[in-house]
């Protein structure tokens, strides 16, 4: 057995996220950790086992007794047979398409990740997480669908998880922008869920990929949902949050992202909303405010979002300038001595500020009479 | 004259916010400044200046120059007259009266606060600024009118500009729900400004009051709304910006909230909402995200609002017993043989996350078979 049929193997007899097993597989590889897996399951608790790292021997013992419970020889092969005939492959850490980002996972890395369409490496190398509710309001969805479109505009792969709701608006805003978008699923990749998205995902699949760390065969339960989500947290260089209720498994992966030092970002909404009061939590526990994707993408690369220019004349003006401006008449004209009057500045103080207005083209004189002018504006 | 008397004059000489005549009246006195300002419209420049502080001898001499042009003996009598037949004080620093929290403003503290209505002093003991756009949103009045009404409810004193939109709202707000509260203007007293907003001061100055630091007969400018802006960042112990262009005077009121070191809050809003984008960019300059009066009081007073309560007996169970609790039948029962070999977990894990959910009620079992629960809530 090979070092990805062995991984391939792993994938099924563990379940996501247990670190147990990353550590035992990464001290001893995949194929002999899975030797000693099949002793265990062929002589019981006879078999021996090495002294390993910080776990103990007990509770490597107990984890070994699990897997051997698991444990059918040759599963992995039918699995990867299926896999290939649709097309798809399978991928191991180390190799060029494996993604990276996926490694700050530590232990918790997964095995290997099912994969159906293009190549997760290339695809997650420039990548943002979407997630919200699955009862997403119109808002949300609006919100998410524009995102996700400027994302893609920008060259970014947008990462979900293939639900209804904010996930299936993300996914399909990239796919409708000519984009590409990766769907990580909790459950085997047999088993698109939820099914009224098996359209959707088999879309997502042939411009993007979809991805899954367990098995073909295998049901989602509610611990692979959540631990599914550390996988979309690590894929996404950002997570950003579109709507998501107080409690709500869009902030299960805003954790995940935390705990891995990623950017977190929320879309705030109406504080009216139910929708929005997870993503109002996240601002409130320090989440970057994000309103559209060019602030996403400031995340990303670091780089500032151009601000709406509605600059006025008036924006840099001195407080002497300010006082003397607002005195000025925009009809008629008016004396240094009545301005100096109104403003209760000084003559050499109202000079200055009218000198100062002049350049800024915001006043103009006539025969030493002043009135308010409107400046050209920039093109 | 006497000190009162004085200061009535100063705020009548110079604009809102001058920092060398803070300057001059704090190291003179309010009297002995003045009577150099008199001598100065008398004999000119060649009246004595003395030297003091920082501000150099020409700076001085510029401004009293200009303030010695509005000089006109006996102005602030007249002014304090009219007050006084309208049942209103003057008052100024060092009194009880005088709102402490003021004086955080330094050199830009005002002269004098010419009042309509109770004691300043103790309305503004306990005072939260809730500010916002002119051009409000049904949104934002609900939110601004929710949001005014709890804080009173808590005994907090609501400030704002008496301005349409947010403003008016907030000071209804609090009338209606039988609190107090304080509008600062930007101009005198006897010009409530907008005049369409008349009938709501005269509300505010039963039960709260109507403050502005420039005498009457003073009209309302653009200078002298920004700088009444930092009136409002002074007064409250919070600022709150409940809806906000991305241009607002609302946000230069925050920015001088920020100036002070007071906490500044926004309330968000649909991102597609031209009226909240001024609340989203203070969001991501760092203001606190805020939904309700609860989290208003949570900063002011330091003590973490109440989060609800929608805790689920699953959401303190440890991965073994998450992933037990996922293959434990709602119906019929199953044995720990049959759970190990879903779980992929072994029988002394599989046993342990067992006494886990029998604890939390979340499982129970019959001569050795089990079956999921559902613990009682507690009332």
């Amino acid at each position: 057995m090979n070092e990805r049929e062995a991984r391939a193997a792993w994938s099924g007899l563990v379940e996501p996220g247990d670190p147990v097993a990353g550590a035992l597989v990464a001290a001893l590889g995949p194929q002999e950790a899975l030797a000693l897996v099949e002793r265990a399951a062929r002589d019981g608790e006879r078999a021996a086992l090495p002294a390993f790292g910080d776990a103990s021997r007990e509770r490597l013992r107990r984890s070994v007794d699990g897997w051997a419970r698991r444990w059918v020889p040759d599963a992995a092969r039918g699995q990867l047979d299926w896999l290939a005939r649709l097309g798809g492959r399978l991928v191991v850490p180390g190799e060029p398409q494996w993604p990276v980002p996926l490694d700050d996972l530590g232990p918790a890395r997964p095995m290997c990740l099912w994969v159906l369409g293009q190549d997760p490496a290339e695809l997650l190398a420039r990548a943002v997480s979407v997630v919200g509710a699955r009862a997403a309001t119109p808002y949300g969805q609006h919100v998410a669908g524009e995102l996700a479109a400027g994302l893609t505009d920008a060259g970014v792969c947008v990462v979900s998880g293939g639900a209804f709701g904010i996930d299936a608006v993300a996914h399909r805003a990239a796919l409708a922008a000519h984009g590409r978008t990766v769907a990580v699923l909790a459950a085997g990749l047999d088993r698109p869920y939820p099914a009224g998205n098996a359209r959707l995902l088999a879309a997502v699949a042939e411009s993007g990929a979809v991805v899954s760390e367990v098995p073909p065969g295998h049901p989602p339960s509610r611990h692979r949902f959540l631990l599914r989500n550390r996988l979309i947290a690590a894929a996404g260089a950002v997570t950003v949050v579109v709507e998501a209720a107080w409690r709500s498994g869009a902030l299960s992966t805003a954790g995940h992202a935390v705990g891995l030092l990623r950017p977190v970002a929320a879309v705030p909404g109406p504080v009216t909303s139910a929708a929005s009061a997870g993503c109002h939590r996240l601002l409130r526990d320090g989440a970057a405010c994000v309103t559209d994707a060019a602030e996403v993408l400031e995340l990303l690369d670091g780089t500032p979002a151009a601000v709406p220019d509605v600059s006025l004349p008036t924006d840099g003006l001195g407080p002497h300038e300010r006082i003397v401006h607002d005195a000025l008449p925009v009809r008629g004209e008016r004396s240094v001595d009545a301005l100096t009057r109104m403003c209760g500045l000084g003559v050499a103080d109202v000079l200055a500020a009218l000198g100062g207005l002049e350049l800024a083209g915001c006043a103009s004189q006539r025969a030493g009479r002043w009135r308010r002018s409107r400046p050209a504006r920039p093109a």
